[in-house]
């Protein structure tokens, strides 16, 4: 997720797909388990007329969920983004590339067909293009717009992930000025920003931060699905460095879980992504409940898209049936009506947000 | 409990049968573990005096236990509900049937006799017919008043299922126009009707509804108990149908818990009955002191009915002589006394009620 | 514990000793695994001057334990009294003798030993008989003064055992008028009376009742210790009960836990006995800290007593050394102080407490 | 840790190192667990630039991590010592010595050389004496000098363990006049004093006695580490006394955690030290952020200390990376930004805290 500018980064990507798909890579504890939906035994609704559509920075997606960012940059993963792409197109929901920076720095048509071919199999679909926050500050606003055009991105998201970077030996760990540079391209960019986190949540006072800096969209990507740290953990146990394997352990947990990051960064910004653990249709609906406008999933895509764009589809639909179903006995005709919907919050995550909520009251007076 | 009006439901009937008989079908997590009656260690009572009886929709029941509706519709359950009957009438508690939609529209006498044994053996009993909402939108009033006939019915139930019918394949996922159908036919009917759910429960915004519809008694059937999804998953399992398996499984403990629900409803409706995992006296007990009429049961009775009307007498008096010892402990003579005695609320039924209750606050201003 | 005024009597005793020493006849949940003592690392105090020494009902005891009504009633059961008497005696602390029904009503001198021997070599000691409250309903006060001459009773414990009651096929489960009969002993005995349930517990309600009454203590022999509903329900299978053996499983953790009991009744009562699972002298000193002025154990006993009074004298030294351990790191030299001491009342027992509390300000009002 | 002034305490301390190192004396529950630092996706720092150093009691310390009071007073601690020390000093952290008193009564220069070893291998770093507040109590300012002297403390640790002492048949259990003797000196010396607990934390209102009495910090040693009653329990088992066995296993568990602790006398005192259970940089953390100037550990250090000064150094390079990790994702550049950091509670400890909290209010009023 992270890279340097160099084939060092192209080895890295290659380095995650393989631990994500061969290790333990993902906590428990997104919140959601602690969110209770109430059931509406007469939802006076017909099933075949509910409808998940949504509307997002302008465009029509068919359902409230977002394929995360995850890949590019590597011969290997043309084949990844290119099912990922075509299911999206096909079910019309959004998607996101994995990080632009080796198709911008790299000069290797290889590597730029990783990313191209999502554009090439679906023209229509709500694509996205990725870069880190760290590239902004030292890219200027043309080099940005060529990522956007690389892949006519209909958005560019940019991740934070700087616990990552903390754990890897050879981490950028320099965090200054990227709120100044996020907000600069906000401003200045031809497409909307989404900012990203990788696994550890946004807090309400980032969200806000972000608010003020004009950024378009919010993916909270929370703790509880996927963990970078874990990952990394991995990775230095082969590279033999035990303190950041240590200290990738230690905070492999670390995190605002996705519920409670979602409930915060929804007093500050009306236009929040929910990801980080969101497994099924449940959980999308769930997150739209406590005020996300869609869910996200990173990981449970990534097998299904080594066996090509019909596994892909087939696990898309059966996250909008799941959803469906959801919106059904929620008596929801429609994601406006889902996010109205009542539901109960229950055990740590209630704890955390009573008391996030009375705190943030603090920082407002 | 499903049926499309012909011998497919016929079958499908049996088929649930066999899955509860054989499958695991039970969740757990009725709330009622959380609800901690309070001992009295002088209760000035004479345990023979206990007087268990009431009162329901003008009659007089010996207990407050229901058998819940179940079966009917197939030759083969003719023998369960000559066995539930007959044992009805001995101890004087009611009984539901399950859903006349075969018997209304299939002409066979063999199904036919699986209703009408019930009135014939059970002449003076509380007994209940049984319909689907989405029949009642589609019979006139005489038809229903057929199924009411074809038993010698005092009351009519009506059961919602929607979960259960977007689980299944084959399922009628229509819901419209239902509320308007029951407000009809509860001011139309010979005899009063009671709206259940078949165990996903009820909560305190759809009791208010069907409160305001006229509805006569409400039977919150909510989870804990019997999961319909659990059932349908398995039969989707069989059926090779993946992605029905896997909402059923993954909706397997959706609904408000029978407890919460219990409570939800008593503040919307006098006459509520609490079922769905109610498993002994102490949890009929339980139901009436956070405001129940009465509890039901359905599940637990089945396998007895197969082994004839004795082994459900004898679990029928069990059931009682568990509830009139939690009525000696709580110092509570009559059912009206058990309705006022103290409890406690722990854990997440507190926290669920507490919640529900200041948000229905919100509703009401 | 319970008697019919015949030889069955002392049959009975006799299988519910074995039944205690050789079955698993404890529940857990006392509460007073959430209650915790607040540790002061500065107690000011010298160990070897902490007096746990307090004043009951007139008397003054070495330390604020009591040895539980137990036993008496059959022959087997003298070696067992004389054991306990002696090391009350010899330690200083305060003893229950077991119902003294049979006593009363057979002409034995084997049984009438079995109590007797308690006073014989335990002159000084603080030594109380104990009648059930159904037996006070029957007797007149001549009666009942002949069990406190039997063995020159302190006081008269009067047991309240309406659930073990219930559970025994042939209980005695009139509960009318004994809240009368224990306030015209109360006025009329030339001894102070303790009331005492047997496992359950006593609620709030029921001890402002027993205040009303003149009783002179209560203890309250809460849930989580010995559970007679379990003892019977081990001999409900034995007899070939199943009903009764059902009731006495489905009863067997029935009760108010002992802390929460103990916090009801010191609201209602001053001189307040904490039993029930007490098991440490670190329990007993947070009996004492919310509000005890001495905690019961009668299990614990009985092993040790067949061994004779060395072990018991032993047991009975563990707790004070324990009691007195607590005393110190609570800074507290004296009982009195040891009732001031600050604690935490956390989980189920909080919730417990929380809303039985805001109830009983209810029924102030 | 306690000692008699004779070679008895040489023995004991050997016995103690043993045990500390061959069972387990550890127990859980610090509370940290239930504390949750919470993300900043965008800290805006450079990781590099992290400064976690701190001013304490006059002097700079390169971090916030204190190698607690642990040994000396026997020729076997010596080679611990001085690799404790010259860790302490390449790193720049504080560390505490174990108890002096076998160095002030003992005539034997093997004993003293296992405490002047510090001083002359690490002549710049922050060292501290330890004396029991027992011996404070019997010694004049002349005496308590000279444990100054010996080492050139720059402080002098004061410890209270009347648990451990009542746990030991041997133990000094007067605790009277520990208070006055702890402000005779904190007036006196020439160098400021820490008192702190040995495993069992210090509550509010002791943490106030000591503000009065002039204490310039508080080092907490809450529940949760290292358990001195557990490890008496084996010594006991060993010596064949199963009274203090069994007292020393009943309080294995017993004291304030040290997250609750440190909650509590930081309300009452404004240099705090957190120890009792710390194991990572990220508990250090967490201590810092609920108010701790500082987080001390014992055991951790030991095992390294056996194998030399570069294991102890690599155990707190790892603790101070740990400790910056958790400064970035909680985008606190300082110390004392990290004190600042939003933080939620959870669980028992909040119940803890809430309550005390209600209750110090109180004690206020
Ligand atoms: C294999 C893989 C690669 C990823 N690469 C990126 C990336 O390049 N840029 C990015 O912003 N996030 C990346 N992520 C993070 C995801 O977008 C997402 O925020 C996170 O994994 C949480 O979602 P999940 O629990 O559904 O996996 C990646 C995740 C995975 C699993
Ligand atoms: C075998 C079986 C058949 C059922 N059939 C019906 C039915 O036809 N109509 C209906 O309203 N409910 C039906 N139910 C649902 C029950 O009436 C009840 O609401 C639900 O099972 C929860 O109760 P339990 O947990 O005690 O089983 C059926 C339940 C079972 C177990
Ligand atoms: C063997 C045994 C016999 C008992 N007999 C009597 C009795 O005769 N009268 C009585 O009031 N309680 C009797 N009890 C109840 C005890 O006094 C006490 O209230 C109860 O056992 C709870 O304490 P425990 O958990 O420490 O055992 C008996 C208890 C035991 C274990
Ligand atoms: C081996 C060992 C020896 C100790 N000796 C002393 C001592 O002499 N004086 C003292 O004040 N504390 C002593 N302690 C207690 C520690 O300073 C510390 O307060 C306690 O162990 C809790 O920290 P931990 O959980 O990190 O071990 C000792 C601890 C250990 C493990």
């Amino acid at each position: 997720m992270t890279e340097q500018g160099s084939s060092e980064t192209e080895d890295r990507k290659d380095d995650h797909i393989r631990i994500v798909q061969e290790r333990d890579v993902e906590t428990t504890g997104t919140g959601f388990e602690d969110v209770h939906l109430v059931h509406d035994a007469l939802p006076e609704l017909d099933y075949d007329a509910i409808d998940p559509a949504i509307e997002f920075l302008g465009h029509e997606l068919s359902a409230p969920i977002f394929i995360e960012s995850m890949t590019g940059g590597h011969r290997n993963t043309t084949a990844i983004n290119r099912a990922l792409a075509r299911a999206a197109s096909e079910t019309g929901i959004a998607m996101g590339l994995g990080s632009q920076r080796a198709g911008l720095e790299l000069d290797d048509d290889g590597v730029l067909e990783s990313y191209t071919v999502v554009r090439d199999v679906a023209p229509d679909a709500f694509i996205y293009g990725n870069l880190g926050a760290a590239q902004l500050r030292e890219y200027d606003i043309e080099t940005v717009e060529r990522a956007v055009a690389m892949i006519e991105a209909d958005a560019l998201a940019v991740h934070l992930n700087f616990l990552q970077e903390a754990v890897q030996p050879e981490g950028d760990v320099d965090g200054r000025d990227c709120l100044a540079a996020i907000e600069r391209v906000a401003a200045d960019l031809s497409v909307p920003i989404i900012v990203k986190e990788t696994g550890n949540g946004i807090s309400g006072e980032t969200a806000r931060k972000l608010s003020a800096a004009g950024v378009h969209a919010i993916d909270v990507a929370g703790k509880g699905g996927t963990t970078w740290s874990g990952i990394e953990a991995y990775r230095a146990a082969t590279a033999n460095e035990p303190r950041q394997q240590r200290i990738g352990t230690l905070f492999r947990d670390w995190g605002i879980p996705t519920a409670a990051s979602t409930l915060e960064c929804v007093a500050e910004h009306d236009c929040v992504i929910a990801s980080g653990g969101v497994r099924t249709g449940l959980d999308v609906a769930k997150a739209i409940a406590v005020g996300a406008r869609a869910g996200g999933l990173a990981k449970p895509f990534l097998k299904p898209a080594t066996n090509g764009p019909d596994a892909v589809i087939e696990r898309i639909e059966d996250l909008i049936a799941e959803l469906r179903t959801a919106m059904f006995v929620t008596g929801s005709g429609s994601i406006d009506a889902l996010q109205r919907t009542e539901y109960v919050l229950q055990g740590e995550t209630r704890e955390y947000v009573e008391q996030r909520t009375s705190s943030e009251k603090q920082l407002d007076s």
